[in-house]
């Protein structure tokens, strides 16, 4: 397949910050002369939604956790396949909220699969398409859980929540240390302004090199 | 986990007679003193179940052929864990009517996704889970076409239905050399009856040396 665009994943625990960076990359990249999609699984695929619901039904108590991952690899092959791929095609810069790193992290690691068969289930269901970039915004887990708490997202600091959440942590600097070329870790415990130059320091790094025009040229020539 | 009972899977194309002859050797079995669970997928779970109907909802044409091996996969993953695995750990005997091979045939030759990634992501799925003996009955192709249509599943003889049955034949035969050991194949071109006695004496070998005490006394124990 011929890919124009490029495909860039934020990473990183609940309350890190990614909703609010990714919205700061698009304006930058917008600015510049990029067509910019934002997306997250399932995508708006009505196939990918199916299967979110029935992996989100709480009733379903008993599911085997490699049922699990198999279904969050099924939603994410048809939103590979349907959203992002296409848009590439048409060479667009996607921005992808959580890919394959947060299954290596919630399902490898959490659900104690193992880091090298969830790659393997994501390879097949991306038919091996990585990103170009990915920020990893890195946080300190206990902040995370305060963050979480204080939108009301949480009720309060458990022991066991807290020891996830550094689990979590762990496994994200795992991923960080296999694929350093890769994942660029982000310092997310301070300002979001400062975030947001070291993340915007990162995408000229991923387009140096090429010129708007050709960028912008790219996505008017489909 | 500790595994007493056998697992024993019967594959072939639609039209080989596979429900006929299951239910031969369930009475067979049952008759020596075995404890026996007749399975298909998804096997009566409801996550299974869920999963399925997303697959078989015909409005969904869009759906990637990857999606789709990776619903199959969940399916599985949800019936070997909830439902073959206990049994089999409560020494039964259990016939599953279509396994991994199906999938091998369907998804990775008839959808071209190959056999190796359909063989890896079902390992998973399956926990590595494999059938102690597969009776694949083979049928010549334009019989079973002809067997469809006779119980009214078909409409008419089309040669694109022609051509999909004998490339589903062909990657059978294919499986059966790479399985030699695990496959057996049954010629079931010919009487129901003839053909239950070659079943019959597979089975024969598979609890060879093993009386028919031990294995009652085994799902007795449990």
């Amino acid at each position: 397949m011929s890919i124009k665009g490029k495909f860039i994943t934020i990473e990183g625990m609940d309350g890190a910050g990614k909703s609010t960076q990714i919205q700061f990359m698009k304006r930058y990249l917008e600015d510049k002369g990029y067509k910019v999609l934002i997306t997250r699984e399932p995508g708006g695929t009505i196939i990918g939604e199916k299967t979110r619901a029935v992996i989100l039904d709480n009733k379903h108590k008993e599911m085997d956790s490699r049922t699990e991952a198999l279904l969050y690899a099924a939603s994410r092959a048809q939103h590979v396949s349907q959203i992002i791929i296409p848009a590439l095609q048409r060479g667009e810069v996607v921005l992808c909220d959580r890919y394959v790193d947060s299954s290596m992290v919630y399902q490898g690691k959490g659900r104690d699969l193992g880091y090298k068969p969830i790659k393997m289930i994501n390879d097949f269901a991306t038919q091996g398409l990585e990103p170009d970039l990915t920020v990893l915004l890195d946080i300190d887990p206990t902040l995370s859980l305060q963050r979480i708490i204080a939108r009301g997202e949480g009720d309060r600091l458990e022991g066991e929540k807290i020891q996830f959440h550094v689990a979590v942590h762990n496994a994200y600097m795992d991923l960080a240390k296999m694929y350093p070329n890769r994942i660029k870790v982000v310092n997310a415990n301070g300002k979001i302004e400062d975030i947001r130059i070291e993340v915007e320091k990162l995408l000229k790094n991923i387009f140096k090199g090429e010129s708007i025009y050709e960028a912008t040229n790219s996505y008017c020539s489909r």
